[in-house]
């Protein structure tokens, strides 16, 4: 008997709720069930952004979401800053070269947090900057990137901020309106608590203004086509039709939790989690660490890759590795969306007993109890 | 006590089989166990696809699987033939819009198949012409195309001949390589038996050249970059991971039944269909109708969206009406995927019931044993 315990930074453990409730016959889109079920969910999303604007459904993943971005508010050769600092920092940049969009990078090392002068900066340098792309929690690091900060910034100017919050929504404070972040891309499988496959995004009433000047292509990624058919609630092809229904079951399990508890109970898990692994000895490898997702520096003479394949062959934890160059250096353990401290508990007892397997002086238990004290408070 | 039942043209009934897999943990896919179910699903594929070629697998309704064909084997400014003959077939055309390419229509009307002949022609007029956009089984008429007479002409020429085969893989016989097909766009939501939200393409080595030459802008749905991860049984980005977990239970049922069952069953199902409408006295609107989806021209007198919406509220029975210009002149009824004889008697037994009801003069019971005395046979 081994059970699977899942820790990586998407996909996240999906509630049995939401579960059956897509295990059940498929209902068809073009009927008032769903329909009424989609004016659920529209509410809902409104709650879970802080927005009175709509926010739209594509079936694709992330990064459909993040090029969905680009491609509706950008003309060929408008000009951006893109926020790097990790490589979902790097893919607005990719995104961009794609596009031939002129994205000029404000780069950071892995690790740190853009300061947000740097982004002031360039705004006054270059005032021809369509947009500012940038990562809220950058998952390939587990940094969080200040975002109020930098939309204090960009709000003052004619860009738009464009935010991957794919593993921030849901996990801390993120009132698109009051900070005035004008596009915010998220994915189901992260606080959602759902599979992969449908994005979201949030569209602010400047960001619609672009919308209209926007003339680089697109068709299955459309804002103002779908918008049409989301105030109908419909979409515009064959939506995700069964994760839609799970959202359903989780932004009702959001809704009962209550978003300023949710973000407790996460900045919770993620403290004690960082608790536990600094107990062990081990170094974060995070500078300002994501609640999402905690970074933590291999110990030296420790193959890092033995550690994540210990971790699920021996003790059924999944956990995920680092990224790019960033491979082997780092591991990082999220505890997000469907997660109690009794989560923390397990990734730490495992993580200490892989530990001590790989010849890492651990003194078992001392990551654990340092975890339970946070979570004592 | 009402059951539902679902005969619209997708999304089509999902197997108990899937739907309880999809509602097992989830699991993370870049693990051991994913890649062995992903390399399974691979060769699952190839088979349905009756190719050697690798099928790419992108989390995106299957207009995105659409959208992925054209930015990937086209360049701005290139010209193609369009064969319009229904809503998806001008959906290739709007795709073609949308990104710059000179698309010259070859129009027929709703409810006719395109002549051979005219591609042949049109082909002739202007060898410039880099590919021809198709469809197979146009769900918006029930008109089955003549994919092989057309590839047959295409691939003769240095013309990629692209199919919408969203509702026809795994409903009649599509040997892609055999036919000499060079990229085919399927669906999971049709006979895969799946929810929506999950796309595969099938690539020829022609159109995989072509690929190399491309240059309309792509980045989510990039061919290239996608073929690299798949042949390590990974995905560029995070895929659907629920849906593919489906799709190992549904492929490993198309196995065993064998794609040739399949088809017969198909087959024979839809000739059923048409035999119990035409007891009716109802007129098939199709000139070459598909086994996937039987259109049926609204008789005189009689309320279209009447006869949708009383089958849905009085009986269960989910079927589609027309789209656009087609709206309350047919409705279509599909057999597609996870359906048997049962089906037939049912959706027959309230078509009947729903004609009476609605002044129609119906002889109860005549559908029905029309339908019988096919499936007798």
């Amino acid at each position: 008997m081994k059970k699977t315990h899942l820790f990586a930074p998407g996909p996240t453990p999906v509630p049995p709720e939401a579960l059956l409730s897509m295990a059940l016959p498929i209902l068809h889109h073009r009927t008032p069930e769903y329909e009424a079920l989609f004016a659920e969910v529209r509410e809902g999303l409104k709650g879970l952004f802080q927005t009175a604007e709509e926010v739209l459904l594509f079936a694709a993943s992330g990064t459909g979401g993040m090029e969905a971005a680009v491609v509706n508010i950008l003309s060929p050769g408008d000009r951006a800053l893109v926020i790097r600092g990790g490589k979902f920092g790097e893919r607005w940049g990719e995104i961009c070269q794609a596009y031939g969009i002129d994205g000029v990078p404000v780069d950071v090392p892995y690790g740190k947090a853009v300061n947000p002068a740097l982004v002031a900066a360039a705004l006054e340098r270059d005032p021809q900057v369509a947009a500012v792309f940038s990562t809220h929690s950058e998952t390939s690091t587990g940094v969080l990137h200040d975002i109020e900060a930098i939309a204090r910034i960009v709000r003052k100017t004619p860009a738009l901020l464009v935010v991957d919050a794919i593993t921030s929504l849901g996990v801390m404070d993120l009132p698109v309106d009051a900070w005035g972040l004008d596009v915010v891309v998220a994915g189901s499988q992260k606080a959602l608590m759902l599979p992969p496959g449908l994005t979201l995004v949030g569209v602010s009433r400047k960001a619609w203004a672009a919308v209209e000047r926007a003339r680089l292509p697109r068709y299955y990624f459309d804002f103002a086509a779908e918008r049409t058919h989301l105030l109908k609630n419909q979409s515009r092809f064959t939506p995700a039709i069964s994760l839609v229904v799970g959202l359903q079951q989780t932004l009702r399990m959001i809704r009962t939790e209550g978003l300023a508890n949710i973000v407790r109970r996460h900045a919770r898990l993620a403290a004690a989690m960082r608790a536990g692994v600094t107990a062990l000895g081990l170094e974060l490898f995070a500078e300002r660490p994501s609640p999402a997702v905690t970074a933590v520096h291999v110990p030296k003479g420790i193959d890092g890759g033995a550690i994540v394949k210990t971790l699920r062959a021996k003790h059924g934890v999944i956990i995920a590795g680092g990224q790019g160059s960033l491979k082997g250096k780092i591991f990082r353990l999220a505890t997000m969306g469907y997660a109690d401290a009794s989560d923390v508990v397990v990734a730490l007892s495992a993580l200490e007993l892989t530990l001590a397997e790989l010849g890492y002086p651990v003194k078992i238990g001392e990551g654990i109890r340092a975890a339970q004290e946070v979570l004592a408070q």
